[in-house]
């Protein structure tokens, strides 16, 4: 078990489960739990140790967005001097270098994170996903929800904008229209809807969400190569945003030639012909390609 | 009511309802129509009143696409000397400037348009919409349909191809093999049709097409705040095309720091913690952020 | 009937059928199957007595992936001297050249030869379609299977990762989340699976798959113009990778001044209004705008 105040992180069998844990304020995101999420990708990352990640919330949230401790000032960084304590974009004379890093979302910063994890990700939804509640599980690969959960992109009835780049992800994966109809109104809605729309995968009775979760993460993982689910996952997810199919071409080009030389190929193959299990002899952690800069996220 | 002469825009209860209004055409869509179309949607984004904009046509049909009173000349530009009176690319010795904006397609004109709208846009589908009259729908963020609404992609049995920026907007909706199924085959199809392949969010009996519309459009925008509604709707539209979640995260940073520091946002939390309605001080005509130009459309 | 040695190649009443025909190794993968796959695709662009392209198994497999006789070091192209026989991507150090042509994943040539297509591609799967197996479906227009296909995207298991451009096809197809599922586990899912996933477009008893496949080409094409068929493929492809439908805009403009004054446009608008059958006068082999080069593949 890991020192994080408002977070748990766990490895079980394989699987890291990091649980959002502020139940009494229903698991309000703050700073403190930004920078303990992304600490727990970077641990999940660096850990051969762990081929999912599990997303869930303790009590009856899931997460309930931003806390709201501060009213109406809540989103005032401005007033705030920066967002979070960080190095301010305010200038001396008052106005915002809308340039300055310290402007960057909190939200934003997690989900980037979060796209560029190495692992699968699953989110298990127990229960309201509101605001950044809904929007850090998008760059997830897969939603599962209990039946009670419930979802709202309610930021315009709070006067402010979708974040967390949920403008990038959002579209790619309920379509436009299903986008613009739970960001316009602000609505909150159950796991039905959000079944049918395409947000989720699958429903679930609420004891029966994190097992479910976790025979996912085991069919997802247990004959696949840890590496070669890396590369993927960074592939699919980065060519979501590519102009033509030639710069997939470029890309896999090099990742086949690299990974066809590997350990991981030659047992991947025999294991097959020889019908057994493979035993792959690489690790996410020393043996993702040399070429892996073309993976990196663009700068700020 | 207004001048216009080819379609009707009647603002009634905060939702705009423009009206093409050729019903002895079949609402053939015309350069007029082009113009007042766009004149109409900069009328309805000045016009603070306007909450929603739906678009829907007179008579029996949509719009039966381009007029076709010209014959096999309709499209014939270079015989007329150029697109609809403008300036023309025609070079002196007869060949065609292919840089020129006398070239530029009408219908994308219109889409262009509609994409950049800052009010949620409604078609209200109340008959036949083919060519011109299906593809102006696709940059609007929902269609509904009549029982009686049919569509038809109908380029390729015109000798021509898919205009007003379709083939940008009809895969994004409804993915690349059906959007090649109908624009290949040139096919007129049905409102079920149309409802199956994700092409319109619901069906409705005709009379009951316009009441639902409105009544959607007051779901979509009664709780939230209209700047809010603004920028959602330019940035999920824009960042469907953006190369990496990267891109979002700068737009969204910056508007959320913008939008956390106003009037909207105060009262959208202090109404939300106080359980009564929000009454928005942020008027779209005057209150978008500074960084609006990063919303503009590229050139030409 | 063709010379080729591991495919079929015939036309019959305007329809191409390439037969993959390696039935004893359920038509395997090879260097010369990809040359042969290229070299039909030129024969059917070329040839305007081919209005579509169908593409099939011979025997109980569609393509059962590459031909995995050289068991572990089938992928271990650097001790191979380079792929398949073509210039070597080595230095004389024994480094790799990733950016020399000679790592050009064979895949991935021929899905973007299958891409640059003129004319409609249907895949029949007739059977097992796995590894490039599958992802050679990917960028043809439409999947229809037989009930006793299998699909799978096993290259995870293999310890290699998804190739021939997949990683920006399959998203596209099917949403990133059932993309991944089915890439991270490697597992083979059959005909059901894949048409509630939205690989495929419909199941047929084995018997009647060629059949559907041919009819369905011809209500594709019977009514349409060969010219607008091959650039309204090209737009629509294309234009899911556009960053703004101001892309698209710059293309349809010329393409409809183009196409409008040709003798297809007058052809279509006269047999239109005169409720008759068209016969459009122009060919692909000759009648390409002018501007094609902007429809090109971007250089490895």
């Amino acid at each position: 078990m890991s020192e994080f105040e408002t977070i748990k992180y766990a490895i079980d069998d394989g699987i890291a489960t990091l649980t959002l844990y502020r139940p009494d304020r229903m698991n309000a995101f703050t700073p403190v739990m930004m920078r303990e999420m992304i600490s727990a990708f970077d641990l999940a990352d660096a850990d051969d140790a762990v081929r999912a990640v599990i997303v869930t919330g303790d009590g009856r949230a899931f997460c309930a967005g931003a806390d709201l401790g501060l009213g109406g000032d809540t989103f005032d960084y401005a007033k705030r001097g920066g967002k979070w304590g960080e190095d301010s974009p305010m200038r001396d004379d008052g106005s915002v270098d809308f340039d300055h890093p310290g402007i960057r979302d909190g939200g934003g910063k997690v989900t980037l994170r979060i796209f560029a994890c190495k692992k699968p990700v699953i989110g298990a939804i127990n229960g309201a996903a509101v605001g950044i509640g809904a929007t850090m599980t998008l760059p997830m690969d897969f939603r599962l929800a209990s039946d009670s959960a419930r979802f709202g992109f309610v930021f315009a009835r709070r006067g402010i904008v979708p974040e967390a780049a949920s403008s990038w992800f959002l579209p790619r994966l309920v379509g436009i229209s299903q986008a613009l109809e739970w960001c316009y109104s602000g609505r909150v809605f159950g796991a039905d809807e959000a079944l049918k729309g395409g947000l989720v995968r699958s429903v679930h009775a609420l004891e029966d969400l994190l097992p479910a979760a976790r025979a996912f993460a085991k069919d997802l993982t247990s004959e696949s190569a840890p590496v070669s689910i890396a590369l993927t996952r960074q592939a699919l997810w980065r060519m979501m945003g590519a102009a033509h199919p030639m710069e997939a071409h470029r890309l896999d080009s090099r990742m086949i030639w690299s990974r066809g030389a590997s350990g991981d190929a030659k047992e991947g193959v025999a294991s097959f012909l020889e019908k057994r299990a493979a035993n792959y002899p690489d690790r996410v952690s020393n043996d993702l390609p040399e070429f892996s800069p073309w993976l990196d996220d663009p700068a700020w």
